[in-house]
């Protein structure tokens, strides 16, 4: 399409790059940008750009985080023996948002899948294990998703802990087998958490 | 919901404001830019504060433009004696798009709306007016939308313009009534063109 103004297609450029957004949509998008005040839409580039410069990974749980260490892991009255194992930030939100889940995180940033070339060499999987084996966490809750990737990972990680001292469970599945984990409703997925069961029983 | 960082939490709120763009979407938005390079995203974050800063519009069309007088206004091998009227700067994309037109435009910048409180003052129709009267148009075509608002904005200005050496006509109606200008596909949109009808026919 021909663009009257490079500023304009240079701008539909970028935004039509941003998953989901096709050129009309980033066409519709500039269009309403060059509606607003100035100073609105500079805080729209402002928050785009001070996140991919500022926005850091927890430390201690790869959760994202403005410092170090995230609010979650510096948070003293959180229960700090009980791990949940989760795939991505978002599970992190979806998780709290629940409010029946006290414990910290570990975010795995990936689920190991032959398929798609991830091996557990790209996940935080060797962080995870030193830091059960540093000895303060008594119990591990998986909360991945119920899915191929989800049941592999969940596999490999509880074979490389071999603790017997370690309770390892997983989230009940009051959600329905396939269903990610992110569109849960909160009560389901808080209900999961409270009723989470004993890996060995896990499948039966 | 609860985002373990600021910047994050602050980017989609920001995201969000976009018109079609939740907070999840957002959200996921919001991943996607951390998961692309620096560099990359500091292009998006860049085209969106140029485009609010040094975006322009042409002093005699109203188009988009990155200087004073649009590419198309400043082009002389277009027919400067026939002049197209249409809604928003969209509607001169598709035009250009069908290939079939090589005249020059008129950006209303909206419709006469009584519903919406969008009288013609609020549009350039003085500015069309004035171009008209100051000689070298011989011919106008009015290309707005099939609907009452574009109906009503055509009967104003033709009614303004009392010229009976002008050649007013409309673009024939290939697309169906009531169909949305932007959502015409270029062959129907430049059969349109080519078949305008005098605009005292066109409602016969
Ligand atoms: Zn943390
Ligand atoms: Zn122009």
């Amino acid at each position: 399409m021909q663009y009257s103004s490079k500023v304009l297609e240079n701008a539909i450029h970028e935004i039509a790059k941003l998953p989901g957004i096709g050129r009309r949509t980033a066409l519709r998008l500039a269009l309403h940008i060059l509606r607003q005040s100035p100073e609105e839409m500079h805080l729209l580039s402002d928050a785009i750009r001070v996140l991919v410069d500022d926005v850091m990974y927890c430390k201690n749980c790869h959760n994202l985080s403005d410092s170090d260490i995230c609010g979650i892991c510096a948070d003293q009255t959180r229960d700090r023996e009980t791990l949940c194992v989760v795939e991505d930030i978002r599970d992190v939100m979806a998780i709290e948002q629940t409010g029946q889940y006290k414990g910290l995180y570990h975010v795995l940033g990936g689920l190991i899948s032959p398929m798609e070339g991830i091996g557990p060499g790209e996940l935080t999987i060797q962080s995870l294990v030193s830091k059960i084996e540093s000895g303060e966490i008594k119990e591990v809750i998986f909360a991945l998703s119920s899915n191929m990737e989800g049941d592999t990972t969940t596999f490999y990680i509880f074979k490389r802990l071999n603790n017997p001292d370690l309770t390892v469970s997983t989230i009940a599945r009051g959600l329905a087998v396939g269903d990610a984990l992110e569109y849960a409703d909160e009560i389901t997925l808080g209900r999961s958490l409270q009723h989470r069961v004993p890996y060995e029983n896990s499948t039966r």
